[in-house]
């Protein structure tokens, strides 16, 4: 019978081993809680109305209709028991020979996590749309809120953590609120919204040169961000932020202030680091039981510096191949290669034509680099359909600011309120 | 001061009365417990797959964006208090001088609203997409359910009402389940799929000529989907349908089996019919209360032919229109015209490339009148940007019967099992 690999997570790194196993003699199950794989890296545009929900996810199961050796099951992940090498799911167990944890990462709260219920994250797509109502229906509320402080507050958006994902959110909700509707609203300007983008190290976009880091910043201001660097969050919840001894009313605050691997990932019994990341051998397997595989965010792998590789799509994608080269190796009876991070660089986004990028040696800022960023993000969409999707969708948002996809999803029942 | 148009509803109806009054020196307010506007006749693409919430939706106050006599709250109204010519909403209080109520259906279950419960509608796009994640969470059960009754149970679709709705529905099912999922799953085949579409009355499609009720009979057998006429639903739960002493094993039921207005429109103390649409003056507005219009699905309009107009879109835009004649013309002391609907034919398509058309008194099935209908709806798309991404997605689902939209949206935590 052939060896049964069973991928926990259809994220980049699961997809990547499963992809690269297409012609090897075994059972694939990919096990994900999704029925979709999630170009997480475009969430942000989702959570400010820029594209729909589906425009970044395809099923899991269309991905490989062609790879007969692949199956999916949706659902949730309980336990794995590495001694009988099984799974314990929400809808039965599976059976593996192969396990491949590769389910990723949360945000992560650093103990707070009762601020997880006040500052929304972005990880999966009901997220994103959660922070699309939220967002939408602050500036709704605004439009007929008589009290003009509690308006400034209903316009304030602060951002935690200013790495790629806060730079990028920051720059969206600029547009989208000083942009994009700028015309829809006849109480209130739009113009006059607050975006604060908070950040605890001394820099913005701490994975790149201090020069970009400086370019970025520079472009955050022009499209009207506050960044405030070298502090840290001290309280938060539904009214605002504290920073130090300042109180800051906001009634959306969003966190992107760095991730943690998920619980199925350290319940694995195995080393991990101070972010819950699984310590692998060099071929990404367990140390104790080389039967176990950890790749992707859930991973801790040092790079060539002799730091951990950074959270991002292209480490989990690598990775993923190299588990494949693994397993083939093994069932050859070959000695397993060790695995070895080609980076290609760094990108993040700042609004809509400004982008900062460090690629084969060169630092780019500017609208270079973000014509780079388009193409990169759209050539690594997994979908054609999508590709070609999103790119009409761009060529569009570039040319008209426009933001169209701004339905707010979840029509609540809001408390009643005289006037 | 100007005249305070209020219009409740943010449909066809109330979107053409807002847009009529462009010019003329009044205040207008469009109170809609959704942020968009929601081009309703394809809400069953969305509960199919084939496109996204978004692509159907356009923001109320983005159409008004440049028209600035326009004001959009998004709220729940709850009362409508004629005498002191106010609307309690769930955000305040708000007065007018001219009230158009434009508040729409809802699916009429017929006295049975626990079916409700079992058997969903498709009026807002929180129901298209529970719609699609009920289907789609249908087909990934299928793929590990071990059981054969119960696997037949999940590949079994009850579609209730024979209408358009339940005909492009039915038809868009079959093309999912027997088309463009068909190579995804490896434990069944979802050619195998039943949908049964089950009519009261002696045929489909009552409002078109029997000939092509029939050729839509025979095209929707060709597509795979079971017609069943002449036959109520008894009984209806989780576990199916009872058609007289015949019980249809199905997980999943959809309701598509007519409408009757919201209970905000029935609340006005005005003369209601059967199916709770008010009655109006021949100007629609109503003979005890000259302030008040009631347009739409909300209306019960007599046309030529001395029946009730149907609830569709072009009765409600032109009934809207005629609101904002009416309007003007009080304004300027002059008689206010009649209302004439101008009926410019009726279209249904019945899945990828098949429909049926009555248009200027020609009789059309089959391809030609599926373009028609393409071009129609495409063009009725209120929003340019939808329209062009509609478009993209339409030429795109035509060449290759792919359906991308596949999202599950809501990951609820599923009942423990063990296999």
């Amino acid at each position: 019978m052939a060896d049964r690999v069973v991928i926990l997570g259809g994220g980049f790194a699961g997809l990547a081993v499963a992809g690269s196993l297409k012609r090897s003699p075994v059972e694939i199950l990919i096990v994900d809680r999704q029925n979709h794989h999630l170009f997480q890296p475009l969430l942000y545009q989702v959570a400010t109305g820029g594209l729909a929900p589906e425009d970044i996810a395809v099923p899991i199961r269309h991905v490989f209709r062609a790879q007969k050796n692949v199956k999916v099951l949706q659902a949730e992940v309980q336990q794995i028991d590495r001694r009988a090498k099984r799974v314990q799911t929400s809808v039965g167990q599976v059976p593996y020979d192969v396990l491949v944890v590769a389910t990723g990462s949360e945000y992560n709260y650093f103990g707070k996590d009762d601020w997880k219920k006040e500052a929304l994250s972005l990880k999966a797509i009901g997220d994103a749309t959660r922070m699309r109502d939220q967002v939408l229906r602050a500036f709704e509320a605004a439009e007929f809120e008589s009290d003009s402080a509690r308006r400034r507050q209903l316009l304030t958006f602060v951002i935690v953590g200013a790495g790629p994902t806060g730079v990028e959110l920051a720059g969206a909700l600029a547009e989208l609120s000083h942009k994009a509707i700028r015309d829809e609203f006849r109480n209130f300007d739009p113009a006059s919204t607050e975006i604060l983008l908070v950040e605890a190290g001394s820099r913005i976009l701490a994975p790149f040169s201090e020069e970009l880091s400086r370019k970025a910043e520079r472009a955050l201001h022009r499209l009207g961000v506050k960044v405030i660097t070298g502090t840290a969050v001290k309280a938060l919840d539904g009214s605002g932020v504290l920073l130090g001894e300042r109180k800051i009313e906001a009634a959306t605050v969003f966190w992107a202030a760095g991730v943690r691997a998920t619980s199925i990932a350290t319940g694995l019994g195995a080393e991990t680091d101070s972010f819950g990341r699984v310590k692998v051998s060099s071929d990404l397997s367990l140390a104790m039981d080389p039967s176990v595989f950890v790749i992707g965010d859930a991973a801790c792998v040092l790079g060539a510096d002799g730091k951990p590789l950074p959270a991002v799509a292209p480490v989990a994608k690598q990775q993923g191949q190299h588990v494949g080269r693994v397993i083939q190796s093994r069932l050859a009876g070959m000695l397993a290669p060790k695995f070895q991070y080609v980076d290609k660089g760094n990108l993040a986004t700042v609004g809509r034509r400004y982008a900062v990028a460090e690629v084969l040696g060169l630092h780019l800022a500017g609208l270079i680099a973000w014509w780079i960023w388009v193409v990169v993000h759209i050539f690594y969409l997994i979908d054609f359909k999508n590709r070609i999707l999103v790119m009409t969708q761009w060529i569009w948002y570039y040319v008209t600011f426009h933001r169209g996809r701004r339905v707010i999803s979840d029509v609540r029942r809001r408390s009643e309120k005289s006037s």
